[in-house]
């Protein structure tokens, strides 16, 4: 730990420090179809192809046990992972379950929390087949690996956005952001006021937002369906500016983004006001929705239009006009990645 | 966490835990073979196979970076995964490496790890694919899932022995036990006078066995090469008591093991002494040496022996008859597990 060179890992962030622990990363089993760098990675399996993806989830960092019930924290744990496959256009099929636990946990705690691991994997047809259960010195430690399956070749990756592609987004926005500013402000009431019950009326969906994402499996099963394969994919967990900026990045490629399109729900705008921060904010900065992020192609909008789940909120440029958002006034703003970061 | 009835994870211990937390658990996807209670799971993939296994590693509970160089600690958590995958029968091809990190780490500190995850990916032919980076408030956090391939239905589980059967371990046991109490040892004379220098002259085979544990791929590939199928199989990284009851509880079989058959190294042996503790004793409850336990037909034991890293080391008797270690002075014990438990 006392090394005389020594570099921060603020200093790269977390994107730069992946790349810098996976830039001589070579595969050599002919089976790996992609690795590192996207929402998944692709395994080919005897013809057909294997979407895996995988998350470390820990207690005062991604969730906060205050506000958490843990049959919902059970819940999201497998809804993130089911996301990531989602963003790969593959349909998820297994899940790993592992958790490390201080002693402060009951059995009964547990239970809880695998109530809602199970009523996850009973919504999305999903099977636990495995994990690991240990101990932990301090908080509650998560790691959810998620496995899916697609078609040859039919996966999405983030790289494939081409000019004049129209940028899509699933369900709305910034609703997740809100719900838990709401869950932080009682939080806070609560332990400067002990007994005052916390004041969630009304709240539900913003609340669920944050606490019960779902995964957009109907999107993409509506998308093969449709026979729409979208040309690029993410999943919204950390702003869209921050995951639009990661497909024009892979992609090599700019955008432009109407900030009037970007689609809000009524309860987001009201909560909006009442916490006095432009809806666009949290929608761009926002993250944690987990709704679909993707690029079509301009013959497929027609067709994608029909589902009015997902809205069309801009297009792609080439690369040297950079990546911007569009005012309703018409000023031109670059975009700027303002995600949650985990450093 | 207040529960009225509150019913303490120490109370059922790790096995009762995980068996509680699973037993209503369905699978529903056909490509779901073998779910939870194995070294790994197997789905399906269009006529071939493919096994996962995950662990998450805690520091504190696992590691203690205090004798552990990063480097060796990415290999081992590389390796003790890999395990899990020769232990099914399977040859494993793919990982994905989750950490969760305080910011005490410089990049620098997180290459070491790297350097070892690599190492190991290149020895056993294995892909890094995927993972998750991300911040722990306290204590460096491993999550590492692997997974193998298998020809269809050609996976061993700790279910198939039978009486009569042949009951043998790869390699020798009880060194990674000693390795530790070396460590251990010299961390504490470090911790009363420091700046005394550890003293770890000869002692390379039993530090090595603890911190650079080896996949018995190479036992797995031979014996598919020969034919032999084993008819169950785990690894140890609990002691050999443990591991051989799970085999005998998953089959429904009591076994014999002799003691006196046990393959200890000459090191193991002479540190043994040292520490004045029966290297039957490292090996029975000791743990960590990741070999192989296995049984096979007694058909298959000519073919077996011509391997000299194998040993057979009891055999197979009726459930109603249970597990017994029998003493070179021909006294029976009851088999009991002293392995290391995570709770």
């Amino acid at each position: 730990m006392e090394d005389q060179f020594r570099t921060e890992i603020a200093d790269l962030g977390e994107f730069g420090l992946i790349e810098h622990l996976t830039k001589n990363n070579e595969t050599m089993q002919a089976s790996t179809i992609l690795s590192v760098g996207d929402d998944g990675a692709v395994i080919d399996q005897f013809g057909r192809q294997t979407v895996i993806s995988t998350d470390l989830l820990i207690e005062g960092v991604h969730f906060d046990l205050m506000y958490t019930p843990l049959k919902h924290l059970g819940y999201k744990s497998v809804a993130v992972n089911l996301s990531d496959i989602c963003a790969m256009f593959a349909t998820p099929t297994h899940i790993t379950v592992s958790i490390g636990i201080s002693n402060r946990f009951s059995v009964e705690a547990l239970s809880e929390f695998y109530d809602g691991v199970y009523a996850a994997c009973a919504k999305y047809n999903v099977d636990l087949i495995g994990g690991d259960t240990t101990t932990s010195l301090k908080g509650f430690v998560i790691s959810v690996t998620a496995i899916g399956e697609v078609a040859p070749d039919k996966f999405v990756t983030r790289a494939g956005a081409k000019e004049n592609d129209l940028i899509c987004v699933s369900g709305d926005l910034g609703g997740a952001y809100l719900g838990l500013q709401i869950l932080e402000r009682e939080k806070k009431i609560f332990m400067e006021h002990k007994g005052v019950q916390p004041d969630l009326q009304n709240q539900d969906y913003l609340i669920g937002r944050i606490l019960k994402p779902e995964p957009r499996v109907d999107i993409v099963e509506w998308l093969q369906e449709h026979n729409i394969t979208p040309t690029s994919m993410i999943d919204i967990s950390d702003g869209l500016s921050s995951e639009l900026l990661h497909i024009c990045r892979k992609s090599e490629v700019g955008c432009i983004l109407y900030e009037e399109k970007i689609p809000v729900g009524e309860e987001t705008k009201t909560m909006g006001m009442q916490f006095n921060i432009p809806t666009s904010t949290c929608a761009l900065s926002g993250g944690e929705d987990y709704e679909l992020l993707f690029t079509i192609k301009q013959e497929d909008y027609e067709k994608t239009i029909r589902n009015s789940d997902i809205t069309v909120i801009g297009y792609i440029t080439p690369l040297d006009q950079g990546a911007h958002l569009l005012t309703p006034s018409g000023n031109k703003h670059k975009l700027v990645a303002q995600g949650w970061n985990a450093f």
